[in-house]
Parts: structure tokens; sequence; C-alpha cells
């Protein structure tokens, strides 16, 4: 083993990278904070000094074939990061370049959720899939399609922006400006607005009524659902009956094998998964009823970001 | 010229069968009854007899390169037709193998709308573009999604079902066997419910008043909104504000550079067109705003069919 793959998950607060073998084995993952720096080139020399630290720390004789990265607005095309709502660098940032300018190696970009598809792909439960979904329930709902066994990017690099669908053009205030978008529903932060709202619909005791709203994680609803919380699990039967309800429209488009489910909140496992399927089932046409699979990631949750964005390389070499 | 492509497109009334030159022309078009026979391979012995009958009237020492079919329910991976509705033969029909024994020459089919699709990107206005929908709008809403420059067939073949794309869980009663169905609001039998409900909501004199619903046809209505019927127009409002909101989820999954409107109520240009459009823009993600062209068909409304179904073989052959 001479050559590793270096993935990097940027996200709004910190940026994760690691290096992954052959193998497929993360064998050395650690971070720096993303914004400390109010110039985009100086985060790019931090994270630089920050990799070839580890490196050397690591096994000074190890190369680097290539580096992939996962980011908000991360566009595969044209290897940027395009004006990205969570992070402080405003604009069109030509990453890619920067990157590849600064270690002499293959970089390729795309969005978080692409790359969490891939890593299914290359190193998850959809090795040997040509045709799934991947599904990540975040702070958003981010997600990535294949077909024909390649990420479908579409004609401008923005596809699958499935946490962008309609539920409601009526409905909750979504952070891009519309209304009623799915992941206002679905998502770490949608689910707490879901319990928001069913405590004010409802009179029934719950243990959630202590919490304000800052106070409030998927991790904790989830505990009080399994203690029987009728307001935590009315709040999960609600998530999965808008997520199946709207992943039967994206079967309807894409007809996959499978869909993942994601990230934070596909942690709290049967209690999202089970009102999903069911109410997917429920809504699909009957030449799709019993045939799409509703999966977990493959992944370990701690690596799953970095093996994402390293997939895109071994993607790339597949070729 | 000594090869054709013989295109031919199955509905539920007539098969349309025509002959297609290197250069993408329709130098012969017919047509044969499709139910007449009880048993499908007399319908394809048939089928033969006038095929080989046309081709001796037209020259008798062209060949046939190849035969790609259009057929509702047609499953590319398995050559078949499956429980097709409006076709008398039940259960799944192996039509490929049966059309490939009766003339030794390649054949290939899809479903009417991928085909469309096809047609779109090898003779039409989609020449060039590498991720595009094409949506058909006649009895039903069909159709084809390129993207990555390739058809979306889907892990079992039936990707791309647009008409079955929920606008209200609650809503009009669809063939499908569910309710709320795009197609119920939009396609020429949607536009025909939508008339009479407006008939039934506002008291307004109209033309559309002394009609049946058997009667009525998308040309009555586009004539009558075209001389200011308020009923008619309402009806191309609601029509495209229905099929604007559910385009941008299409968007939203994969990006295409544009979307063609085909078929039947298409061919009432702006009064359908502008308010889709509209709506359309209304209801996108900022990202997608003012960048996805809505199209429609670079085909003659009367050969379209015949080019969709011979640009398989075209295709085919590309690679």
């Amino acid at each position: 083993m001479n050559e590793i793959i270096v993935g990097i998950d940027i996200g709004g607060t910190t940026t994760k990278y690691g290096f992954v073998d052959d193998s497929g084995n993360v064998i050395y993952q650690n971070s720096i904070e993303t914004q400390v720096r109010e110039d985009f080139h100086d985060y790019i020399s931090d994270l630089e000094m920050a990799i070839r630290d580890s490196l050397a720390q690591v096994n000074s004789s190890l190369k680097i074939k290539g580096i992939g990265m996962g980011a908000p607005n991360g566009n595969f095309y044209r290897g940027t990061i395009e004006h990205a709502a969570n992070l402080r660098w405003k604009g069109i940032i030509p990453i890619v370049s920067l990157v590849e300018e600064h270690f002499q190696v293959p970089a390729i970009i795309t969005n978080d959720a692409n790359a969490a598809a891939m890593g299914e792909a290359i190193y998850g439960n959809a090795t040997g899939m040509n045709d799934f979904i991947a599904i990540t329930l975040g702070t958003g709902l981010g997600s990535g399609i294949v077909s024909n066994g390649k990420l479908v990017h579409g004609h401008d690099g923005f596809a699958a922006e499935l946490g962008h669908v309609t539920v409601n053009p009526h409905g909750r205030q979504c952070g891009c400006g519309r209304k009623g978008c799915l992941e206002t529903y679905v998502s770490a932060t949608g689910i707490k607005r879901t319990v928001y709202k069913l405590l004010a619909d409802y009179m029934d005791d719950s243990e959630l009524r202590s919490h304000s709203f800052d106070e409030l994680s998927t991790k904790m609803i989830s505990e009080c659902a399994l203690r029987g919380d009728f307001i935590a699990k009315e709040a999960f039967e609600y998530t999965g009956s808008i997520l199946g309800r709207k992943l039967a429209d994206s079967i309807a488009h894409t007809n996959p094998e499978a869909i993942f489910l994601l990230g934070g909140l596909s942690q709290a496992g049967d209690l999202i998964f089970e009102p999903t399927i069911r109410h997917l089932e429920n809504h699909l046409m009957p030449i799709y009823q019993g045939k799409v699979k509703i999966l977990p990631s493959g992944l370990p949750n701690q690596t799953a970001p970095i093996l994402g964005a390293s997939s895109l390389i071994v993607n790339h070499f597949k070729k």
C-alpha cells in the first residue's frame, strides 16, 4: 500500500479529511474548522498544511492518488462551490483548480449528498446497483441519484435537489425562499418543527414539552418515541408519511432498485423506516409496489462522509 | 439508399408503421388495426405481411436494418409488452423475440413516451442535449427522461411514469387505481375533466355548456379559448398551473436542459405553454429559475411516433 485517496467533507462548521487505502479502509481521519479564515485561499493553505502534517505522521512514504471532496453546492462540472448558504465565502469558488494546484493530483468535487450516493456505490450497500437514490437526512435533506450506473448531475450540475420538491405550496417556510419544500418536513430540523406543531395541536402530556426548540434533537425525539411518548411517535409517523408519499414520486421518475436513507435522522432506525415504507407502498403505482428496497447505509456513520468523498476518485479511475 | 429502419407505433386502436431512410425522412407510412386478432401471434403475422407488402410496393430492393417499436408498457430490458391496460392481450408478451424471428433483424421496444424522447434526441429539437425530459400529452400523460445522454429506464424498465406522480392524494380517480395522479389533470382527458369541474363551479356562459363530455375535445377547448371563452381559458390556466408545479419537482430530480411538451394537448401552443412556464418559474428553486427551456417538438405531429420508434434503432447502432 503506497497510495491513498484523500477524502474531504466540507461542512459549515468543520472540514473533515481522511486517508482511504485501496481496500476502502479509512486509515486516518482528522478535521479543521471550516470558517476561521476570511480568504478562501488561506483556508485551502491551512487545509493543505493539515493534510501534509497528517500524512507525515501516518507514513511519509504514502502518495496521494487523488482528492475527492463533498461540499454544499459543490458543482461537479465546474469544480466549484457556488453560492453556498452556510459558508462565509460568497459567489463561485474554483476549489478544484486551487486544490489541484496545491497538491498536483486530480481533484473532484460534488455536493455532499452525491458523494454519499457514490460512497454507497463503491464501499457500501449499493455495490453492483445501477439505479438507486440516496437520501441524506441531516439539518436539511440532500440526495444523489444514480441512473444507468452514473451519478445524475443534470445540465447545470444541480440535479437531485429532492429536499426542494414541494409537499405543499402553502406549507412551511424554507431556507431556499419558497414554501413547503420536503426538507422543511423531513430532516433533523423538519421533525423538530413537526414536534412543535404536534405540541400545539394536541393536549397530550409529553416529555418534549419541557424542551426548547433549540435544545431539541432527533436523538431526544427517538428516545421519547421508544419510551412510548405519543407526540414523539406521531412526529415519526407524520415524517414517514410525507417522505413515503414524495419518494413514490421519485420512484415514478427513475424507478430505482433501492432508496437509501442516510444521515442523522436515519439513525432512528425502524422509527423512521417503518412509517416511510408503509406510506410509500400505499402511494406507489401497482407496477412499483413491493419492488423498491428502502435501505440503511452500509457505511459507518463516522467515516461515511470521508468514504463518500474518496469514492469520487475511485469512480474517476475506474473509467 | 438501400437500407431503411422500420418504426412501429402500437396504439390501442391502430398500429402505425413507417420506413425511415438514413436522412431521417419517413418515406412511407401506413397502419393496420391493432386489436382484430385474438391471438397475439396472428397480429404479428398480419403486421409482417403488411410491412412486406408495403416494402415491395415502395422498393423491393430495400433492406430492413432494424425495427424500433413504441408501445404502452413496452419494456426495453425484457423486450416485452407487460400488462398493457388498453390492449386485449393480457400478461407479458415477448414482442421483440417474435418480431426478430419474423424479420431476422434487430428489434427494440420501449414505451411510446420513451420513444418520443429518443425521437427528439435523434431527429428533433433535442439533438445534442444530454439531459432533457419529454412529456407526451395525449389521452394520458407519458414521459421519457434522458440523463447523461441516455434514456433512463430504471431498474425494472418502468422509469419516467410522470403521469402518475401525485398532485393531490385525495384528488381525481386515476386509471392506475390511485387518486390525484398528474395525468388526471394534465392530458387531453384531464383538461376535459377540468372543463366539467369549471362548468360546475362557475355560472359564466360558455360554448362548452352545449357539449357532452364524450363530444368534447382539446381542439374544441382551444378554439373556445381563442374566442375568449372564460371557462376554456380557465381550463388552460388550471392545467398549466398544475403542470408547471409538478415540472418544478421533476427539474429538482434531473436538472434537465429542456422539457419538451409533445402530443395532442401541446398543439394548443401558447394556450398551454404560457401558463405552464409562468407557474413553473414561480415554483422553481432560485438555482433553476430562468434556466430550463420549455419547448415544442421538432417533429411533424403526423410522423413523430414513427420517427420516435425508428430512433431506437439509430441509437442502438450509434454505440
